[in-house]
Formats: C-alpha cells, sequence, structure tokens
C-alpha cells in the first residue's frame, strides 16, 4: 500500500489547488512526504515547463516551492500538536511571503528534489525553508511564511 | 495596428518560455507593456488556476511577477542604452531571486493587473518592484532582482 502524502488529506472542497489540489485535473497535483524532520516533494516537470531550452522556468519552481511549504506547514502543524492528518477541523495554510533565490539554471531532463525544514511554529504562523535540488544541485533556495487560513476563508464542506 | 508587447521581440528560439513564450502553446503567454516609466501586464487568470474556490493559487502570482518583471527588465536595459528593442544582440534576463508579499486573497473572476517600477540599473543587474491588483485592490506585492542572461546560456539561433 503507497504511503499518503499530506495533500492526499485535504478535504475534497480544499483539493482544488492548481499546485497541489488531487482533484484539479490541470493542475501539478504534487505530492509532500516526511523525511524524518524535513518534508520532501519530487517532481518531474513537463517538456513545457522550460524558460529556456533545457531548463526550467522559475514560475514553476516558484509553484513547487509555494505549495509543498504551505504543504509542510500544515503537516507540521498537526504534528505540533499531536493530531493525525485526517482529523478534524482540517488545518490549511496560505502562503503570506515567499522568497526564492535562483542560484543556478535548473535542468528540465530529471525530477526536481524540494526538501523542506520547519524553522518555526507559532501561533498560526509556520517558517518554512527549502532547496529545490536537480541531479544532486541545490539549483534554487526558498523561504515560505504561511499562515493559517482564517475560518471565513475556509470552503463550506458541502 | 496593435502595439507589439516586450515578449513579442523576443527571438524565437527565445520565446519558449511557459511563462511568458509566445510560441509555448501550453503557457501563460503574458504581454508586457510601457505606461510611461512604469511596466505593466494584465492577465486573465483561468478557472483551474485557483487556490481555494474563488482565489487565485499563489504560484500563478509569482510566475506572472517573475516573468513580467524579467520583461520590464529588458526593456529597461533597451531603453537604458537607447537601443531598439529588435536590435541586435537580444537582451534577455533571468531571475536572481523573486520575493512575493501576498497582502489578501486574489480573487479569480476578472483581469489582474500587474505594474511594476524599474527601481535600478547597475551592469547587468536590473531591480524591479511590482504591485499586483485585482478590482482595484493591491492583492500581492513583489520584487525581482533580474540578470542580463550570460552568453554561454544564450540559445544559437538556428
Amino acid at each position: 500500500m503507497e504511503k499518503k502524502a499530506f495533500q492526499d488529506y485535504y478535504p475534497d472542497n480544499m483539493a482544488y489547488c492548481y499546485g497541489c489540489g488531487r482533484m484539479n485535473e490541470f493542475g501539478l497535483q504534487i505530492k509532500s512526504y516526511w523525511d524524518g524532520d524535513e518534508t520532501v516533494c519530487l517532481f518531474q516537470p513537463r517538456p513545457y515547463h522550460i524558460a529556456i531550452p533545457g531548463f526550467v522556468y522559475g514560475g514553476l519552481i516558484a509553484s513547487l516551492i509555494d505549495c509543498h511549504s504551505t504543504g509542510s506547514a500544515a503537516a507540521a502543524a498537526y504534528r505540533a500538536t499531536g493530531r493525525p492528518m485526517d482529523s478534524e477541523p482540517a488545518l490549511r495554510f496560505l502562503t503570506a511571503s515567499l522568497h526564492v533565490e535562483y542560484l543556478r539554471p535548473t535542468p528540465i531532463d530529471g525530477p526536481l528534489e524540494i526538501r523542506s525544514q520547519i524553522k518555526e511554529i507559532k501561533g498560526r504562523k509556520v517558517v518554512v525553508e527549502s532547496t529545490l535540488s536537480a541531479k544532486g544541485e541545490i539549483c534554487a533556495k526558498g523561504q515560505v511564511i504561511a499562515v493559517q487560513i482564517p475560518d471565513h476563508l475556509v470552503p463550506s464542506g458541502d
């Protein structure tokens, strides 16, 4: 049986994000997991995700870091409170700020690995720092400040 | 006759970026223009570009700010040197760093306006600051540090 990803626990009505929603048929449908105290996501860019030939466009890198980080923030919030990820109410996070440093061109002909550490959990805020690697080399670094979704923005569960 | 966008001047072999390449049939194909000393880009998100229902996902916002900023950096470099945008050699920019602050949820049911100012041009580096608005309200702010593409990464013109 395959391990469930963070995104597999999102309630159906919150599972349509273009970056991470498993029910968005046009989207990236990323999958994130714990690896010890870090979180990890592997993603195979599609041939049309290029900036210049051979290299991934920066918006995809930003999108992967963003959505993997908000998923990681939720997972960390469950873990910090000792709650299983399928318990109610669902904890979901939005991005307050995103910072990406592009260190070198990211080759497109292989999987990208986004690996993150939870740097801080404080109230409804979680700080997540990430690296994005291709072929064993770090190509970008990211920092996301994620904030738990305000109750009035959580879609009703109908 | 319609005004040409910055991206319409990109040489064919550099016009496949998912965010801004006019020849990437799967991509966003954004169009950026001068408006006085500012640059502006209008983009209509597609229904599947959602984060949670009704709101744009953050990765699209980051992608729009990123690609509009590198296009703006190139336009500013041409303008600073008094060169027309169709002169050779082509000036193209990559993103060294991208920072986005998400100020409020961005509604998806209307066009997004990205409006940018050139804050600094120094050697091969251009700093671009942007706002992203929907329905007249600023929903996100961005800063991009763009760097002129090193010659060895420029695709050959065949």
